[in-house]
């Protein structure tokens, strides 16, 4: 391609709308344009690399005998009734009324439009398993819609979907799709992990997500560094431990009220009364379904929201709002306790093993010391609530832990039955009778990728893309366009590399050499050839890699089987 | 691919929801699934004839130097009250709000974004000519949805920009996409004509349809048998030309009034009079907006509303109701007459050498007889308001013309400056002067031409693909799956043919060889070899070609040469 006859329009200055790096680098290098808020164009270089990553995933996704189809886009309400969702997913889904006032929505996933494909066309255990996946544009409406194509409206994703007739079947593709998913992010060039991770409102019994690593992710990720075991906060367990430094021997000692005036914190009561933040229990008031339920979790831990709601089985839960802590406690925010309360009482692992500890006391400005499992007041269950932290052992094998930063490129999940027996999708089995289709889905967010790609690979001057994803893999860079030997020797190379089938940007531009270097850089594209008078004069071309800062003299006779060598050990080197 | 793990659900029975052929086929042929009215899933097979018909189009695209880029479907109302369009666009525009409540449309196409996109980023001529396209989902809310892919509500087109400095330069951009269509269809093996054609709601000063050529197609198209010239029926000039038969030294009668009781039609009165239909004058009522027009034409021709909205210049046209007929003729529907109206009154060119003719008189139960011209009535002007019909010359050459049935799938516009001017996109030319870019806007119906590819082709059995749009080029059908050597052998040549590079589908599936052929045929991959039993045992396997009876023994041990030199044969000649 000449950068000439293209369309890239690079600036320097840090847009002010970006507030991640990736965001910046692919508006600043020509790659999108936002139209309105959330939702971008994909310019002519941004859209090469959506194609690369596209390809990779539709390659892998063949290999792994899934088959590929395209759904709409817009979907009709009576599939979302049908499944549950229409009332249960949010705001999320863009809900309208066509010309005939007839409800729709534009897709934000594709479970109801494929089940009712299947629930049609497939009837029996010979027709699986299947796998059917499309590549497809979705709409989400995000309430605060940022960081560009990290978390965009309208955006671009493979979704795929299998269907099993038994739990087996069920398991073994999940695994297929786990295979070929790593398969798509080391092919992508990419540092990744699949970590363990919750199934939200897609549902099923469980899933993973495909983490990118990047400083910069939004996700925070926690990896055993003995083990394999790696999944996201939200979703990692915190094995049932004891409570360090108190014996389970110790004496109950009689209860005391204490006046705590305006201390509502953790810190504050603490620090006041001369306690370690590990004595003291938090009591936190959920309203659930309609009900109310108190969590609690030590002083130096954090809820952790998702798990509670799961342990519940609760379709909603709120942190409770002032009116209901005071109704249920009879006290404003922040001196809630278990002891007396009439509500279900559930806790963390960690409460379970404490003795003489602290709590509200139901009252303004009012706390309790010396309190006592059972003898002040009675828990429902004890489970694990709470957030892991630093420290916390491997639940698997109770190793260290180390926690790291990632983006969530992609997520697979175990459905099971969840739409199958919501929307009578069943087949007839080898005995004759009917049983529901057993599900799994499996996303990827194409834009996302190419986003995280530059999250994970960048420097101060621009982006550095990994070669399987790059909009062009070698850039030509002739120094002086008016020297006919400079610009015969750069289109010799540029021909020749071509017909090897390569891609290659050739900046035919009448631009000084300092502007084509700093949008070299800023492309990132990974091999660059630079071609000038002194140069050619001596029988040399420049090659530089982007992830390298030594330029290397190479023949220029040579150049173009050198940069075809140079660009196949790249591909080799990610195999 | 394997046709036992592939997804091809096909069936006998025509879809009692299919009206025209390429829909039963399709559904038929497994190829495409109905979600809801107008929006249809992509099966497998669908899927791939869309991706080979896309292929070409970028492909040709990108030779005549366009760029892709991609834009999103949900576009902002603020460009499209820039551009005027939001209030005129009519109900195919979907709109809704989001959930902050602002305004959005889908995109039934792009003027607007790509324009907003260029007066952002195209500022000087030196960045033009420049055609920037995509290929994307679009959504119009049909009031009638039918015909499966022909006329859908949520559809896959490419559409393309030009911008240029000048006339001159935008009407090369146009001649370069003539071009680039012409090239599109005929790499498609498709047989089609470019025809004239009226700009409609997206507007601009000249257009070509590019129509594929079939019986059963909605469009009628009009062309010359000696010259070049070709249009649709509702953009066909009429050359302006002399009444048949009557002398214009004939002396005009005085006028006369004859009751007409219940005479309402053309045959009604004509035949009571006994005259020619081509001695009556029909005077039509039209609301324009918001005044009121008498049009004129000769009893035995028709009015075509575009050209009169054209020749008007008129937003809105609409044939008056019974209630502005009365207001403005004193009568009743079916008695309106030139003589005595107080409206503007245009008349066809045919109406000009016109002498002693009937007309409506404006009063219930009343015709004129012996009306005449200047005498009883003022036309404001002349020009040619009418449908072309048989026997009318070639406007161009005055040559015989012919009619014929087309499907549109292609579109393209010459734009100038509406979009430009309305949505300030302007750029400083060379003596550093303001001026708006001239724009052309050029579209094509990806299902539309695989819909339109099969009403050219097909036969009772089912659809016969031109080889470069068919889902694959090639079928294999083993007859009997439980003979080791016929598997064998149609193994070896499947693998043989897929490592050539050829599409190659092979009926793998344990069933009838009746099963088989019917599919295949229904399917319409352009060639298909049986293999048997008895042929194994000779030597040779059956090759026969969808669009032809014969069938033909090839040599089993060069069928995988002959095969892929019959394909390669296949392409030649189309090109």
């Amino acid at each position: 391609m000449r950068y000439s006859s293209y369309f890239i329009p690079t600036f320097k200055e840090i847009p002010s709308e970006a507030e991640v790096i990736s965001h910046q680098l692919m508006i600043r290098a020509g790659m999108i344009r936002k139209l309105t808020s959330g939702i971008y164009t994909y310019l002519p270089l941004g859209l090469r690399a959506l194609k690369k990553v596209e390809n990779i995933i539709r390659e892998e996704m063949n290999r792994a005998g899934a088959i590929e189809l395209l759904m709409p886009a817009v979907q009709p309400a009576e599939l979302w009734q049908e499944s549950g969702r229409w009332d249960y997913y949010g705001r999320e889904l863009l809900r309208f009324k066509d010309r005939h006032n007839r409800f729709a929505c534009l897709g934000p996933t594709h479970e109801e439009v494929i089940t009712d494909l299947v629930r049609k066309e497939i009837h029996s255990y010979k027709q699986m398993p299947v796998n059917l996946y499309q590549i497809q544009t979705k709409f989400r409406d995000e309430i605060r819609p940022r960081f560009g194509l990290m978390r965009g409206r309208e955006f671009i994703m493979k979704d795929a979907y299998s269907f099993d007739t038994d739990e087996g079947g069920a398991n073994r593709s999940y695994e297929i799709m786990h295979e070929a998913y790593s398969r798509i992010f080391k092919r992508c060039g990419l540092e990744f992990r699949a970590v363990e991770a919750d199934s939200g409102a897609i549902g099923g019994s469980y899933s993973h997500e495909f983490m990118v690593l990047a400083e910069t992710g939004e996700d925070m990720i926690v990896n055993c560094k003995e083990c394999d075991y790696a999944a996201n906060l939200e979703r990692a367990e915190v094995a049932a431990q004891e409570r360090p430094g108190k014996s389970s021997a110790e004496q109950m000692l009689p209860l005391e009220k204490v006046p705590t005036p305006d201390m509502k914190t953790v810190d504050q009561v603490t620090s006041f009364l001369s306690v370690s933040p590990a004595d003291l229990i938090k009591t936190l008031i959920f309203a659930a379904d309609g009900g109310t339920v108190a969590a609690l979790v030590r002083g130096d831990h954090e809820i952790n929201e998702i798990k509670l709601k799961n342990f519940l089985g609760a379709q909603s839960l709120e942190l409770a709002d002032p009116d209901l802590v005071e109704e249920t406690t009879g006290a404003p925010t922040g001196f809630a306790g278990p002891a007396g309360l009439e509500v279900r009482i559930v806790a963390d692992n960690a409460v379970e093993g404490m003795k003489n500890f602290v709590t509200g006391g139901n009252g303004k400005d009012l706390h309790l010391k010396n309190v006592n499992l059972d003898r002040d007041f009675k828990v429902e269950s004890f489970c694990d609530l709470r957030v892991i932290k630093q420290g916390d052992p491997c639940p698997r094998c109770g190793g260290s832990i180390a926690f790291g930063r990632g983006i969530e490129v992609g997520h697979i999940f175990k459905l099971g039955t969840k739409y199958s027996k919501a929307m009578n999708a069943i087949f007839l089995d080898e005995q004759g009778a009917e049983n529901p289709i057993i599900m799994g889905c499996y996303g990827i967010g194409v834009g996302r990728t190419v986003a995280a790609a530059i999250e994970q690979n960048h420097d101060d001057k621009g982006i550095i893309f990994p070669v399987p994803i790059a909009p062009f893999e070698v850039t030509i860079l002739p120094l002086q366009m008016h020297e006919k030997d400079v610009v015969e020797a750069s289109e010799k190379i540029y021909s020749e590399l071509c017909d090897m089938g390569l891609d290659v940007l050739i900046d035919d531009r009448d631009e000084r050499a300092g502007v084509k270097f700093n949008d070299a850089d800023l492309l990132g594209i990974p091999v660059r050839i630079t071609i000038g008078m002194r140069g050619v004069k001596e029988g040399i071309v420049e090659l530089k890699m982007r992830f390298e800062k030594e330029i290397e003299s190479i023949p220029i006779k040579e150049a173009s089987s050198t940069i075809a060598g140079i660009v196949r050990d790249l591909y080799d080197s990610i195999k």
